[in-house]
């Protein structure tokens, strides 16, 4: 850690969580992407929940998915009462117990809740980026958050963990980083997107862009293109649950009313449920953010980064042991694709454990309750600790 | 057939296809539709091909799905190098053979090629009806065509065909008009949209009226809403083809480079792909007239209009033989939904002829060439010639 370019801005201790800033590049050491552009300076939002123990060897990284932030768990203040997006499963007493470990998430580069992003001031122009913003990696994200880890004097994590985009990031640590990386539990992810997930992206970009409010991007100081990025939602909600789910959830029930309309109001639940998604999401959303993060997502191909367009070849770098979970009725990152990296995993003689968790709702369902899924992680963890915690497994 | 108020215009005949329009409700005998609405005069766009034999019991109607037209089959002219949409299967010598029967396929009400809908001109305003057009039904596009088939004096159908929403219509007119179909054949279809399907659709929906061009409908005289149309119906594509389907086309191939452009343009042939088609489908196709369709898809229900919720008392009115077939990658009405419809049709004795056709292609399947697909529907309608033609079977 360079004391001179690095900043770590640790702001007041709210409740359980630690919300802070890093920040480096401010005097050097700029980041040089993926697409060949430096960037300068770069500042992570990141919070973290427990304590890092002397040996500094409890530390797991949760990796947040396509829009999700570094809120990971907890409340900010006793009036709080939005928990952090994955509280389910990280805090004390949790599958990703809190009292064990030291948990660590950072919003990722490119991201719009408080790290660098398309919505940052430009200071070349000291105006937000926009789409002069350089179209970053999930390889830029990981790198960030590789300096991040440096900056708090953690050599190893314990495990790296993420669902979706979050489990892509968990890859690429992986293989990226393999001395850094003791456990990688990528969820309900793909290696590669399939033409499809990259085809509803694109769709989704396409109405963001459709949007004339859009305007190149340049729309910080005129008005943003809510109409498009609330329709951008509406798109990746419907492939983040499943027809199953749907079918549950609303089926062809009618949204206050007795009768079909017979205009274009929301006639069914589901329309009125969609809508809502998309008007909410705008609130906490910046549309190019999400522009660069589907980008990010489409241009992620684990095999053609580290192994020349062989999986196998990709995994030969990795060292750590693997926890792989997909989920039946998951149809964006559908269980043959975790099947495929289990596969090359397994070619390389890693330690890999695999289980398709059998559940109705979707891409989703990594994030609702499953006692299956808190189970697998607490007992994968629960194992790793024991291999890899140094000294004070006990008593940190 | 009231010669008063119905008119049959028949136009040049082209190459092997009648090019018509029939017209009624001009002095009376108005439309009355589902929403309570009366609408008069009415137009429909129709097309024949083949002879209608001395009987009137050879003629197969043929339902085009949602954004479908009335041409068919066959070619306007011999410099025309488009044929019909389904010129696979209608012609001389093909599976719906035009030796044999004379086939009729109808523009529906509330569409923009030739019938009446809210691109026609309302005579109260003498503007565009824009979404001053009644929202339309499945029964209503049924009961449009049921006039045109007594203007063509046929008591009974030999067959009515179609596939996805031209399934819904073959649906509904076994139910609504048990005695003058012979024969239904729905293909790749369900008896009411899922919740997925509906959103699907109301997403389209949102992408258009989401473009100020569309200007609550009255967009005629200011300019289309081309971005929100292009936009719906990429998301409609998506749902056309499958998983499996984009692999074999696409996979992750890139568009006319060999690196990542790290930009916003299409990288990928997929993104390319979808960007042309949806431009394509400006040129062609009406806003509003995607909002009417999607919306009539939405509202069908043949267990809720017909069975007062039970799909089998639905059924119980119908008296034809079937032929239900299915596509095992079609996910936007997947087998489960047919099966449903094959064992209600099956509790009322009816007989059926249910097949699930192994293709990889997703819900377009039908329209491809499939060699199974030939075979079931010529061999189907061989029988069905057999027993219900009268007359003239062999000479026409």
């Amino acid at each position: 850690m360079n004391e001179q370019t690095n900043t770590l801005n640790t702001g007041p201790t709210v409740g359980q969580v630690k919300k802070q800033t890093f920040t480096f590049g401010q005097t050097g050491e700029e980041l040089t992407l993926d697409c060949g552009r430096t960037l300068a300076p770069v500042s992570l939002a990141f919070e973290t929940c427990g304590t890092l123990n002397k040996t500094k060897s409890n530390a797991i990284l949760i990796c947040h998915a396509l829009t999700g932030d570094s809120h990971v768990a907890g409340f900010y203040s006793p009036d709080d009462n939005k928990p952090g997006w994955w509280d389910l499963m990280v805090g004390p007493g949790k599958p990703i117990d809190t009292n064990k470990y030291f948990v660590i998430c950072s919003n990722v580069i490119g991201g719009c809740m408080g790290s660098t992003g398309p919505v940052s001031r430009n200071a070349a122009t000291n105006k937000p980026y926009g789409t002069d913003f350089p179209v970053v990696t999930i390889g830029d994200m990981v790198e960030c958050q590789r300096r991040l880890i440096d900056s708090l004097d953690i050599d190893k994590l314990l495990a790296v963990i993420g669902g979706s985009v979050g489990g892509m990031q968990v890859l690429e640590w992986s293989v990226r980083y393999p001395d850094r990386v003791c456990a990688a539990l990528p969820l309900a992810t793909t290696t590669k997107h399939s033409a499809q997930a990259i085809a509803f992206n694109e769709v989704a970009r396409q109405a963001i862009m459709a949007d004339p409010t859009w305007n190149q991007g340049n729309y910080y100081e005129t008005g943003r293109p809510e109409h498009g990025l609330a329709v951008a939602r509406m798109i990746g909600h419907i492939t983040y649950l499943s027809d199953e789910s749907m079918r549950h959830k609303f089926d062809r029930k009618l949204q206050d009313r007795c009768e079909f309309s017979f205009d274009f109001e929301a006639d069914f639940q589901v329309e009125s449920y969609l809508r809502y998604q998309g008007n909410k999401f705008v609130d906490r959303f910046d549309a190019n953010s999400f522009l660069y993060l589907t980008k990010a997502a489409d241009y992620f191909n684990l095999e053609n980064a580290y192994g020349e367009g062989s999986l196998m070849a990709a995994f030969s770098r990795a060292r750590c042991r693997y926890l792989v979970i997909s989920f039946t009725s998951d149809w964006l990152y559908p269980t043959y694709q975790s099947k495929t990296m289990v596969k090359a995993m397994k070619k390389n003689g890693l330690d890999v454990s695999f289980c398709e968790i059998e559940a109705p709702w979707g891409h989703d369902a990594f994030l609702l309750p499953n006692e299956r899924l808190n189970n697998l992680l607490s007992g994968f963890l629960d194992r790793v600790r024991a291999e890899c915690v140094r000294g004070d497994t006990d008593a940190i």
